[in-house]
């Protein structure tokens, strides 16, 4: 007699999760499971990843905190309005959508809430394993895609996005910074980031400028061209364009983008980049470059890029493609920070190299760290470390 | 009594020797060994080749073949009032253009020379063997700058780019194509390349919108995101810009960017390149791409470039890296297509990669093959295969 | 007793009546009509209008001839996937489009028809006739958005815009040649033209890289700077991008433009115009220009535009607008060539302004035109001279 | 007896006269006077002037106020480094430069100076006054080209350049602002401006992205397309690139900017325009716009440009022309503020047309306005109101 026995699930439990990309994971990951859809943009779903060991998208199971109200159905009815999502995938994943909307939790603090941290911080840890619990989880990670905050201005306070990071701890989870918030990054949150033994990954997801920075400040250091100049500016309006239009929340989404062109550089050239809220260009992106540079005998050259993209759709295959390799990763019993995963992000955790192509060759030793080790026949006793 | 001993000179025979690129070849090497300038774009001044033994610039020799006739310290004055070098340069560096100029011997077959294949072949092996003998050189590298030819239509005459390069191999001369024309590629000329023992690479300087397509292709195909269409054009003035024109010319250019886009991505995608010649712009070139690419979902989005460089600027530290590089291959004893330096190429000799970062990383393998090996004190008779 | 009288009804007759650009026209003519859309894009809609006497949108009856089958409800919805009409539009607006659809008559000729020119004439111009019958109609406008035709290669024989636009003659119809198809610009027609007594317009609207070029084309006469070379290149799929793939459809199209930038400038500057098919852009298209020009004492200068737009979105209004203007025009007896609709068309009829500021002078002018005369009390006798 | 009679000679007074403008204003007026460049750029020398009765450019004389020292042929040396200038302009000039640079007064006030503003108007108008009695002038204009003040903060106190405007007044001459500073605008000056009965123009040359700003903007209006955002970002190095990195000069100029979009659009879209100082790039600008807008039935399409330019070599001949318009205006009477010359300004004193092409239609006035009128022989008592 042949029992059918259901693969493991995973939990995916997004901070930020009535926002657009978190929106676009949920149905995204619904339309291909159900095969509307090809995985574009998902590494996890090339060759690079066979036999690692990640779990199926089928397998995911959705859940987050979130401050808004408006139920997912109707935030993916206006993203396809908007042209971000195909305009006949809200209908087709409506189900997806509502339960995964019946697994969002209020987050917090809101102005009047008067808990203190350490309530906020258990009431998100009790919602996660709530969560894990009842949909008889194997594990879940933790994600966060909430608002950029205001860069930390040296008090001690815990900032939300690092509550949500110690509550992910503290419920057992892996955890992924999407975004340029404190999150882990807090002081007070080192001996128990150190003492949890869980992976986690950040800081900010690479999804358009930076990624492009990535390969063009290798390719001028690589030929010995010397740039003077790297100036850019950013066109976006949506929640995100909001956000940043506060001076304090754009720096810290700047000093990344800065960074990523000096790392590749070797040296920090002359220019500034601009981040602009233009509420009429909705989820869309616009980024200009002006790339001033010196070639031979210091002949003036000059390479602009202009990159227009939509932010939810660049930043959910990656969130998907985070939530697996985080997922395994606990399984196979990595823990720390995962400086493998700079490929993703635009201030990577650790010393690692800053250029995407160095990036990719770390992710595919990663992809290999991942795979389970064939056991010798002679010794059968030997076992990996991971929690099984 | 000590005996101040010269360096060993090595000769650099350009064919095309009175052209743009040749002569910001021969002013840009003037005025670095002079300390005018710093090497900007020269990879071999990079410390990736440092102990590489390659031949200092001081001691390359510069001549060459031409079908014109106007004298390279003019050249170069008309070079420096259209910007392409700095105004004060041609001044600067008269008596090294002059004495190169010395070197230079006429091209042919001009309109009207009866010469059989065999006759031109044996003169421009001549004139290379004499340069060589003169000026006491311990070899010379052979470098073909020459407007690009029309592609061979099937016929078996061997096309101009191929008699000069017959003529490099019989000098005994390492040989580069440093552009699409057909050079070495011939029939006729296969047993003479794998017969001779020498070391030659081509084809086609990648000098600027395909260097760039050969960071971005990679971008798109690491990250998954499909390319559907990818679309460019290309304005130039200068003698390239009017060889250019001609389609069956442009046909030779445009297969390399071609190639490029498909062997990074993997994938052709849909799209043309235009070369336009566009006199106004003199030596200055112009190159817009448009890539539209799908996303998450399906989701369109748009990448475009506009890349404006001097051509001659962006090739010349190129032509001097590889004449270099050549010259210690044949010390060291490489023979053969030199497949490690598909970073310098659009249409590369061997199956090497198209994606640069992957190029770069074989160059720095090629850096490392280049250097003397150390000998074990215990076996002093080991000796390297080298022509010495 | 009151008696309720409905305003007379204007048949627009369009020729690709199941194109792009047709579906577009009915869906929002309909849209407009009900409400649900601005009416963005119609000059016929500003106060330049006020008092001209156009026809209401709502009084516009659609009609028209295609060699195609695809019904417009179906066409419409394809048209929404791609992003060119809102996606809720075609569900909204179905009766119409397929009221519309109703009075689609067969184009030709196919290929296999053995009709003779006179006899394709008869056919079409019977439909036509009956169009207006049937629905009551005070008069119809004849407009062509067939793909573009091949440039007449000096034969005698007309081609099929030719023999839409005599259809449309014979019937009695104002035309307009939306297209730079030949049409009535057909020596044989020459006659038929000058007889006929009905106004008439064209050629080829100017939709977007042109309608850009008649601003900046005079800001450098005007300026007095010099343009060296005006280098563009357009990117366009739909059906359009296969018609315009074909070189001798692109000359036609290319003629325009150039003549734009020839005719504002007062010299025909360097430089070439490309149109590429990219099937993958569907019914959206993104034209580059370079403009390569010198400022005082010579100094070189570049300005770079990129216009991404629908060309469907771009050329619907115009077509409403023209049809309303024919149609008054016609009520007001005006007849041939109407010169001063130049801020329409590439390649306007006659001798007028090349400069959209000027053109919309004339505009003005004519909107002037079309408003009815005050008749003075003592004179009630005089009466304008329309067909009344 | 014939005698030969020298025409009357024009005095140029430039307000930083030591600065890139006012050198290129300087070499080049030379340049042309000499037939060693046509005169691009010089709306003056198109036939829209012709018998306008303007002074030659052979006829004028350059003197100014500037804070530094560095003489005008080393300045000119420098721009042509730069490549503002052709690179053997200043020798052929140097004549010229070295005059106009013994007509260089100190400006001021510079730190430390305790003169009262009365006393700096006091000796600001001697000079001037000297400086046409000295040379012979029949009359000179003064025109301001130093670098942008910050926005005045609401005190009283005169800043400089309306020091230096109210010193051209008492000196009897008509005044240009040709930049954003307060000039002629402070309400302590309104009283003189008024009774001094001398012409005057300004604000704020317009050069480059506001002038294309001009010509789009009606552009998009005219064809009731709605524009929901205009963002733009301009480079620039020189100078200006460091006077405007101070936010206070810059929203100077950026007022100007946006009041351009919103007079010609009749509305203000969203969008913000940057000001970036990069050394690197020099005396040349890059300006980069990026406008939003609304098709037919809210389609969004995009267009957007990048304008490269030389800041000196857009600005100089416009100050050249505003000179010479300036000199004829005085000469035949005119007083107040000149609003016909809207066409040069980003600005424009009082209620005239935003659009490029209607403010031309006003230059063209202007001229017809210059031209001596025919004095009818029957009627010769009849005679115009200038001073003659």
């Amino acid at each position: 007699m042949s029992v059918s026995v259901s693969p493991p699930r995973v939990g995916v439990w997004l901070i930020g999760a009535r926002g657009s990309v978190a929106t676009t994971v949920v149905a995204g990951c619904a339309a291909m499971t159900a095969g509307l859809h090809a995985p574009t943009g998902l590494v996890t779903e090339t060759p690079l990843f066979t036999d690692s060991g990640l779990p199926a998208l089928a397998t995911l199971v959705f859940g987050g905190h979130d401050t808004l109200d408006c139920p997912l159905p109707k935030r993916a009815e206006a993203l396809a309005a908007g042209g971000v999502l195909p305009h006949d995938l809200p209908a087709a994943v409506t189900a997806e959508l509502a339960a995964a909307d019946q697994e969002i939790r209020p987050g917090g603090p809101l102005p009047g809430d008067t808990r203190a941290p350490a309530e906020l911080i258990a009431s998100f840890t009790a919602d996660i394993q709530d969560f894990v619990r009842r949909r008889g989880l194997t594990r879940a990670v933790v994600v966060n895609l909430a608002s950029t905050e205001p860069a930390p201005t040296g008090t001690t306070t815990l900032p939300p996005s690092s509550l949500y990071a110690a509550a992910a701890l503290r419920a057992g989870c892996p955890y992924v910074n999407f975004t340029p918030s404190t999150g882990l990054h807090h002081p007070e949150l080192a001996s128990l980031a150190s003492s949890s033994a869980l992976p986690y990954a950040g800081r900010d997801g690479k999804t358009g400028q930076t990624l492009l920075r990535s390969v063009l400040g290798p390719m001028f250091a690589q030929r010995a061209l010397t740039v003077r100049a790297w100036s850019g500016t950013n066109l976006l309006g949506g929640g995100d364009g909001a956000a940043l239009a506060d001076p304090a929340a754009a720096a810290a989404k700047n000093a990344g983008k800065a960074r990523v062109v000096a790392d590749t550089l070797g040296t920090a050239p002359e220019g500034e980049t601009h981040i602009d809220d233009v509420p009429a260009l909705g989820d869309w992106k616009t980024a200009w470059d002006h790339i001033a540079f010196d070639g031979f005998l210091g002949t003036r050259m000059v390479l602009q890029t202009t990159w227009q993209g939509c932010d939810s759709a660049l930043a959910a295959p990656l969130v998907l493609d985070l939530a697996r390799l985080l997922a395994r990763a606990h399984e196979r019993g990595l823990t720390g920070p995962l400086t493998e995963l700079g490929f993703y992000f635009k201030d990577p955790l650790g010393e690692g190299p800053a250029s995407l192509g160095e990036q990719y060759a770390a992710l595919a030793g990663f992809a290999e760290r991942l795979r389970p080790r064939r056991i010798p026949r002679q010794r059968p006793g030997l076992s990996e470390g991971g929690p099984a």
